[in-house]
């Protein structure tokens, strides 16, 4: 068995690293906020059950209360309309093998910086792939914003008019679509940017992605850590029946 | 960058697979059932937020509450009192790297087969290992019994006196304990016995697993889709902040 072997010998010599990308989930976990009437996905919350107490001797658990899009998470094809009627378009349904892939990471934290509302397009795909090579089909594509470094408050940059956050252009996320990749995965609350309601169609990232069987991930962070190509992502979400997402923990290897 | 990208490349030719070793999370997720006056882990249970309606006109979506010991589940130090005082004892601390590791699984599913109630003892495990080798520093043990194909009343074995399941003796788990294994995974769902309050000491997987800063792996199932030894198991938990387990998604990558 040479592949594997290999992988764990240089898991022990840490000649390949495991990285987190994931946000601790708590209490204190910000979330997206959406405008009046629609429904709103809840907070994480905590239940104890026992604490080496009477209520459990030699034992310490709780029960939790959760979205399925709260803190860094999961989207299936069926979170949105467009992805409603396709098959697999549940967690439980996605084939297990998408959930370990290789990822290519586009860093584009210095435009974001200069601009909260910045759109990622197709034009920087192009120049991307220029300098980094092809965005390989059947590959996660991560977007670097640097955005998870920012305290709460700029992290979701709320103002009058909803979100100010970086996320895909239309055009984008057609490309990508054409690439053949199996997702699209950022450091920000939504895989479209906070004023995605202003683009056409609304919401590109949600409605194209999941209407082409792909999927997203939110509220990644450590993506300062990894190579532009070469790492590998496994992010598999909870095996919830019909489940529209999941929190769940995204980890890279990445070799040193 | 050679491990990686031969990992990428076996994985996208199927020379590598992916083998998900998780029960399905629902309602209808089998439960450990404690006795009075102790406190009980939540079943799964879920609140739709919007489905494409007017709580939500593009989206489906859903909070749900569940214990940190429900269905597939991780187990950290900090669960049993033995490792209430350990560093890195919950979910959110346990080094990532723990998370990727070689597994060997050891098959006593024929002796579970024949009695409910099987202790995999010390002698057990010299005896897998004259045939398989010794068990490596690092690895994950998981402990086929091929309960997990059980209908659910078989599989919980639930009688006047406790539930009738297969786990660990004592001498087992100090004999893993001293192979320096990352942890211990089971079918069933506990990591001890159904009968485990009998032992010395009461509940010796938990007692002495979480006591030397080990993990637990509690209701997986096809484990009869794994080899004995060369297979690498992913078993990454929810980043809860001072989580003493939780819900996952465990995979295992398996050489073809
Ligand atoms: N943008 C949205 C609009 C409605 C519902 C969810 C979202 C998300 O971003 C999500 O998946 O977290
Ligand atoms: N055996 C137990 C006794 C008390 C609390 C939990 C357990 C578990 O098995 C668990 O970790 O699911």
């Amino acid at each position: 068995a040479p592949i594997l072997a290999g992988l764990a010998q240089a898991l022990s010599r840490g000649d390949v690293k495991v990285v987190d990308l994931t946000q601790t989930l708590s209490e204190d976990t910000p979330l997206l906020v959406l405008p009046e009437p629609f429904g709103q996905t809840a907070a994480f919350s905590r239940q104890e059950i026992s604490r080496y107490d009477d209520r459990g001797v030699a034992w310490h658990w709780n029960n939790f209360t959760v979205g399925e899009h709260t803190g860094t998470h999961f989207d299936a094809p069926v979170h949105w309309v467009s992805g409603r009627d396709l098959p697999d378009n549940t967690v439980d349904a996605v084939p297990a093998a998408n959930f370990v892939a290789p990822v290519v990471v586009l860093d584009f934290s210095r435009e974001c910086a200069a601009d909260p509302d910045f759109l990622l397009t197709a034009e920087h795909l192009k120049a991307w792939e220029a300098a980094n090579g092809p965005i390989p089909a059947g590959s996660w594509v991560l977007f670097r914003s640097d955005w998870s470094k920012r305290d709460v408050d700029a992290y979701t940059n709320r103002r009058e008019d909803g979100a100010h956050t970086p996320g895909p252009a239309t055009d984008a996320i057609e490309y990508l679509i054409a690439r053949d990749v199996l997702g699209f995965g950022v450091e920000t609350i939504g895989t479209d940017a906070g004023q995605a309601h202003l683009l056409t169609p609304a919401y590109p990232a949600h409605t194209l992605l999941h209407g082409a069987g792909r999927y997203g991930l939110q509220c990644l962070q450590n993506l300062d850590q990894l190579p532009a190509t070469g790492a590998v992502l496994v992010c598999p979400p909870l095996k919830i029946r019909g489940g529209s997402g999941s929190p769940l923990r995204v980890l890279a290897l990445v070799e040193a």
